[in-house]
């Protein structure tokens, strides 16, 4: 509101019209770009499918009771659009959909880099002032695919080349890093820092560095905490010398010039400048809303060192998102992201009793800072679902207990099982709980179902009405 | 020189200082910036390498009689420095001349996109002012490996989309081309270019386009002028709308907004834009110097087609840099390039007594226009040369008549052969000559040669006298 005193009918009438025009704005065209990211194979791709499935059908079957402009009969329907930029590989949904959905069902492959997909969403607005401007409105929703890694790079800008090896160097330390990094790490050893660099130095260095990245990824190990995230996920700059460094214990003195510590250092300050900043500028600060998927039943699968690594990641990304004044990205520029979705993926991995303890184990890793208010406007949710539910969960006595089992076909067999997977600890499992190593959960794969349905799920209406539900009223 | 009036005792002490400068830096510190590329898997990989090898070594035995740098005793040595870019990749010499050296030596495998090394060549200047200021001087070379298909983008730059699109038909009607594009035309057949533009119409057409442009280059069909480069190495831009789009004949009418046609217009306008602009202002207008490499016999063996498309695309590039007023290029910035020198490689792959005409054919190839005027200030030259010699030519009676037979190991076969490759043509064969089908040229396996000596060449020193000599006086 204008001071009094600055009132003129010329202001006034200024005033109104942009009030009308917010108005027909907001009843008219409303834009919102949604990111997916994801840790340790969460399932992205499939969750992205899914998501895309349920809106392309939220008219014909798509079961989606808490998505309201649905469930208020406000919906007209969703169309996928001409790719909205140039330059950002498409998100290739009628392949994925179409390797969900066929005869023998699978899950997508996992996708590389960035992609992204435009929808158009059709409603009816709800509020009796925007329907005095359009009977019918369009929500055109971006959705943006990229790497978690990319995210995890986000506090590197906070960081120096010293603090961030040490800081690796610590992490090194502990299993199941201290094993896999033994022969990177004896590598080192032999090297004099503050010696003249070399390219094939460097070169040996990082490739072991990057091997060795490459194994905390892998299946078998399952780590989240992955940087910098462009050694994992090269493109086109692999082999270029802003990926050829790594982590060093500094020399006792400072670096000589053209050292290689130095020459790393450089290297180190160039990533920050010209990879990470480079995608926040290009990517992140456009991003209207977050959405980070999880496997828990993987992390807890991989044991206590993994399990911590992926707390220690949701940790790092809650931080990026807490704009303190002391936060260099918040310097930088605003993110205009205003909610923060965090979900754990495969809930129809556990059966149906578990899903409360699925929702509260995230939630007790995703720890808020006690003040709040450090997240300035931005909502932050956790949520179990599954994109494509591949089980049921079906209750048998079991020597005289009650049990809830899951039937489905696990990936790599072909007959259907019946299984006790086990529970999900509602809190973060202590000592003894990994000693007794009894997570052991397993993936399934996706069942034919009736052609024209739409892709079975749980709770992605949930998600999308956190999501969307308030640009859809 | 400054006008007389102007003259005073600081500005005469000024200019002198700065002729000195200019001589200190003559003296003591050059930089050549060296363009590599090379059309139809013309052995760019070995030739750089051999190239930094017959550098590296040039002290200790290698044959550079026309190298005169070294012929005259003032060469003091070579050495790899750092990477002068962090965002281009490293040309990775130590793996290749490995490969090529080794006990079992095969040709390095070829790269993909672009990547760059950069030597620090010293020496002694040989004129008497230079040497006033510098004993030793270094000449910095970069040289930059790039895929030919970039510099083949550069004629785009003076086309419409619907001009592309015609020459594209035109070429489309005759072989080898026309079989292979029967399946993408015949789905361009079906479709209406002025309906509305959806993506998987165009997924599906530049997906065919793209399989064809493949098949062109493919090693049994071994076409050179193959448009938009990037298709065929799409690096991150993988499907990416900017690479979403393929030639299309115009419909009756002007294109309605948001057709088929009009999408991919402005998808191609875009490609021009953001990829040969891009191109040309990061990278070709930096450099100093281009080689561009033949496979001449590869040429010969495809037949006619084959080879006036090779023609084509020399013909093509050589317009590119002819500076004409009317050259958009031109217009846009002026590149930097002074010498261009057009190399058939694997000369050894053919009788030594053929060498002569191998070069006079290249010759006859690039043919330039009347006025070489137009080339102002580019040097052009054409050389036949072997950058790895794998054979030796032997001269044997054969029913009565003096052959020079080829003796090696043809890729492929364990066994040493000789054979009579048959001869080069000195001019553009006739169709009669292609009827006969008489070039059967071979490709041969590098030798193991004693260790320690250089790589076996043929008149690289002469390549690279041409591009570096007047840099070393």
């Amino acid at each position: 509101m204008l001071p009094l005193k600055n009132l003129s009918i010329a202001s006034i009438f200024s005033e109104s019209q942009k009030a009308v025009d917010n108005l027909t704005h907001l009843a008219l065209d409303r834009r919102v770009r949604l990111a997916v990211t994801g840790l340790s194979r969460s399932g992205k791709t499939a969750f992205i499918t899914s998501l895309i499935h349920q809106l392309l059908h939220g008219l014909d079957g798509a079961n989606l009771p808490f998505f309201s402009v649905v469930a208020e009969n406000r919906f007209l329907g969703t169309k996928t659009m001409l790719q909205p930029n140039m330059e950002i590989p498409a998100f290739q949904y009628d392949q994925f959909v179409a390797s969900l959905t066929g005869d023998k069902p699978e899950f997508p492959r996992a996708t590389d880099g960035l992609s992204e997909i435009r929808l158009a969403i059709r409603f009816q607005p709800s509020s009796f002032i925007s329907r005095q401007f359009a009977k019918t409105a369009t929500l055109y929703l971006d959705i943006v695919d990229y790497p978690g890694e990319w995210l995890l790079d986000l506090p590197l800008l906070n960081l120096s080349f010293a603090e961030w090896s040490q800081q690796l160097m610590e992490f090194c330390k502990q299993e199941p890093r201290s094993a896999l990094a033994a022969e990177w790490l004896e590598y080192l050893n032999g090297i004099d820092v503050n010696r003249s660099a070399d390219e094939e130095t460097m070169r040996t260095a990082s490739q072991l560095f990057t091997s060795f990245l490459h194994e905390c990824r892998a299946k078998n190990t399952g780590l989240s905490y992955l940087q910098p995230g462009r050694f994992i996920i090269p493109g086109d700059l692999k082999d270029a010398p802003i990926l050829t460094f790594c982590p060093l214990a500094a020399g006792s003195n400072s670096p000589p010039k053209q050292s290689l510590y130095e020459v790393m250092e450089q290297r180190f300050e160039s990533y920050k400048e010209l990879v990470v900043k480079k995608f926040y500028y290009d990517h992140f600060s456009k991003f209207d809303r977050q959405i980070v998927l999880v496997d828990m039943q993987k992390a807890l699968n991989h044991g206590a060192g993994s399990f911590s690594d992926m707390q220690g990641a949701l940790q790092g990304i809650l931080n990026s998102f807490s704009y303190g004044s002391s936060n260099l990205l918040a310097r930088l520029f605003q993110p205009k992201i205003d909610k923060l979705l965090f979900v754990a993926t495969k809930a129809d991995h556990v059966a149906a009793n578990q899903h409360p303890n699925l929702e509260r184990l995230l939630n007790r890793m995703v720890v808020r800072p006690v003040n709040e208010a450090v997240f300035q406007g931005v909502e932050v949710k956790t949520l179990a679902i599954s994109s494509v539910v591949c089980t049921q969960t079906v209750v048998r006595d079991h020597h005289g207990r009650r049990l809830s089992f899951v039937k489905g076909v696990p990936i790599g067999r072909s007959d259907e099982v019946m299984l006790f997977p086990g529970e999900i600890p509602e809190s973060i499992p202590s000592l003894s709980d990994w000693e007794e190593s009894r997570f052991n959960f397993l993936d399934f794969q996706p069942q034919t179902h009736a052609s024209g349905g739409s892709i079975p799920h749980l709770r992605m209406d949930q998600a999308i009405e956190f999501l969307l539900g308030d640009k859809l009223l």
